[in-house]
């Protein structure tokens, strides 16, 4: 893993004039692109083979330029040819998959975030030693399926956009549905609504809902749609289904805007500075966007089942705003708030507070 | 119940250059805040105990000085307090019901809409005389649980946000399910699709959708999350849950945005008509923001199950404005409107008309 | 069928300084009317019987002026007076519905888009033959009933608004439920979440997406909000319902907004290239707004299964911008981007490129 003292000798050389804001072509990168634009950022898209056509079409989220590469582990090789522009990078989810965690960890370009949550989120048991550690209520987790005395969610641990997730009530049908050939996480299924909360931690702003260290911000939530579990119940019940041979995916293909009982405000940002403060003493602090994907149950209290330490696709659903941050400032995207973190950050000397 | 006259004497020896906007921190108040400040209002927020800190969170709708009380029922003694400021009470459903109806009416401070209204929609049997008086289409009412012959939904009289609600198809079904401790009233179920319309009628104004007085204007809809009825059925239909002891629940979570078939928006203004027309007979007129709580059935009918004769938290969707808002004015919100009316009302002399 | 040769003809006598917008109020008459305002335009909307009330709730997409007529086919009779009016008709889907695709054909106005694509898009095996032929994956056909061995849709052939669709799983299934004095189509069922894609497909510009002709947009996306199928799932599972006597049913009465995976972008943008590109070679090219009714799978697949030609009532989410359109230009809706094409079109003597 790179250090952070090398990260920052790398930002010493930078003309930070001249920084550009770079990410892989793909999960939000339009957002991210529009944003950096919006702060003054010259932008670079990598992207693998040749410039996706489609960004064409937008012309306020075309990068400036292109970083073109024959696949995605080649980017650890052109980390010079990055630091030489300038650049720093934003990571999002597809980045960090595409690239493997170990490479990403390893990457010779200045990163905006906290590489070091990396062992924190892709554990699924040190992401529920970090969660119940802040006090989060999470799905009760079943060790033996033997054990199961209720509705639970099976997960399998490297599926990829919730693939072959199931839902059971009893052993039986645990049994019957499950893949023994992929290891498995049994969870405790909260009847409720699902709300993915978009967040942001600026450890340099000391205004707003202030914490410890710097402070908290909402910037949107959503919902996301997923495939086929939104709409297969118009064939049968989960039963009936299972009869006629189908199984319900719980793949996601996009998301829907949404917000939250105005009430539940005092919650929603207790469970995200107990996300962050525990986060400061674990690893350093989880900085700029992060998620939790919750249920909000009928006793409006809300599970977290998982934390995304980045920005999240949902917010793509926001790039000129949203019910929550056009009560901060007008037009406002995380994509655009990750780079306005940067924008002041290198104005006021605070770049090792927010690059790793 | 203060009378008009009694209020009507405190605006008198009111500074109308001065007025604060004044609502209790929950519901629709980011909203009612941002309104109000987006038209030059001085802003107060009432809450108990401490101001919430997630206000620090969003800049924008942070009101300028807070009200603390003890209690709610400790709004009562800050009467005068309220008036010396020039406040004029923005009431959102949270606010008449964390007061009590009964307190509210007797609330010594000068507030938007009509007070007389409370009557007709907290008791449900007046809230259906207004609406069927309206010659508005609602779901039929089963006085008697044996005459259940298709699907019913059954409904708990004090129920907070919908817990306890129940579907039955039959009376053995509504038997087996219901809490006899509880006073219910049974429903017709209308199979079909939700959508909460956001109007707002305006005693003064003499242009746009013109009605016997003032005008009817449609600011957006919504449709509520539901906890956890929106997707318990990802676990098993209505009958497999009911084996499995569990049950949906219709508590509000959130709103999601929709809009409606242009083709209905004339039955949609038609429906808001009837219900304002009918009301100013009745009891001197709804004032201001309302919702009608409908279905929409395949045969493009709407059938309303329930009025909210004020601002309703679904608008909150709605900060900036919504697909029908922008066709009146830019970043037009239900608070902002309400702060609008306000401010035509106090800039023309006519107060009276919009403050009870 | 009018032809272009006469349409040209028409044009030749306007004074293209003084065009006027018209459509017939409807569908999505208040985005066309604001968005034409927007570009300048004088707008006109046609109305059977008397102007609708509902308009003078939004003056931003109020008409300047109405054409009454007595009856739909009455507009036939009005062509010459349009034409004095210097008037381009944007047709939207109810447009053409009420006035009938021949006479539509046949009406002596000019005309946004190509009129030649009705014969394409109004019969299904026309629709299907262009589409199966732009590589675009549709639900398989089943010609036979006793050949359904896997869930199926089942549509009847003049049904409005999927009135009396409904899904079957065998033979049997479907020979209980299918009136068989409507002619119907038998349609595999994709399993997976639907997207209804918005499109703009410009033969006069030649940057951005740019195709073999012209440039392709994609404005905005939406899913349509289904009566009764989206909610009755609360009272029964299919084959619950069924047992009860009671139908899903699939009848529009609105939208709600989402985005998709940006990862699934090239894919949207290639169905959309391909779709056009198609429509060049068979009937001269389909023009301005389009809309694909998709289903994302959960392997992230896009099936096809129905296309239209011209703008879509879904658009009407996005009056003031889109989470797509947002990238392209500021509060741009479909309404408005197909007013400026006219425009541009207008002012670089390329009318003929967009008009029939």
């Amino acid at each position: 893993m790179i250090t952070k003292q090398q990260v920052l000798e790398f930002l010493n050389n930078y003309d930070l004039e001249n920084i550009t804001i770079a990410t892989v072509c793909s999960h939000s990168s339009l957002q991210i692109f529009d944003g950096a634009r919006k702060e003054g950022f010259r932008t670079l898209g990598i992207c693998v083979g040749k410039p996706p056509k489609f960004y064409e079409a937008f012309p306020k989220a075309k990068p400036d330029e292109y970083l073109v590469v024959e696949s995605y582990e080649d980017i650890m090789n052109k980390a010079e040819e990055l630091r030489q522009k300038n650049t720093i990078i934003i990571p999002h989810g597809s980045f960090v998959a595409y690239l493997g965690t170990e490479n990403f960890a390893k990457m010779a370009v200045p990163t905006f975030g906290n590489r070091a949550v990396l062992e924190w989120e892709s554990d699924r048991d040190k992401e529920r030693e970090w969660l119940l550690g802040a006090g989060i209520h999470m799905p009760g987790k079943i060790d033996d399926p033997h054990d199961i005395n209720g509705p639970v969610m099976v997960k399998y641990d490297g599926a990829k956009g919730g693939k072959g997730f199931f839902v059971a009530k009893t052993f039986e049908e645990f049994d019957e549905l499950v893949d023994h050939t992929q290891k498995y996480t049994i969870q405790e299924f909260i009847t409720g609504t699902r709300y993915y909360l978009h967040y942001f931690y600026s450890p340099i702003r000391n205004e707003g809902y202030t914490l410890s260290e710097g402070s908290l911000e909402l910037l949107s939530m959503d919902r996301r749609v997923e495939s086929n579990a939104d709409e297969i119940f118009r064939l049968g019940s989960p039963r009936e289904l299972i009869e006629a041979g189908i199984r319900p995916t719980y793949v996601v293909t996009g998301n829907v805007p949404l917000v939250a009982r105005e009430s539940l405000l005092p919650l929603i940002f207790s469970l995200g500075e107990r996300v962050v403060e525990e986060s400061l003493g674990l690893f350093g602090g989880m900085i700029g966007a992060f998620c939790l994907e919750t249920v909000f149950t009928d006793s409006l209290e809300i599970k977290v089942f998982e934390i995304s330490a980045r920005i999240v696709a949902g917010t793509n659903l926001y790039v000129s705003g949203s019910p929550y941050a056009d009560l901060m400032q007008e037009n406002l995207s995380t994509g655009r708030r990750m780079a306005q973190e940067i924008k002041i950050a290198a104005q006021t000397n605070q770049l090792d507070k927010i690059i790793s």
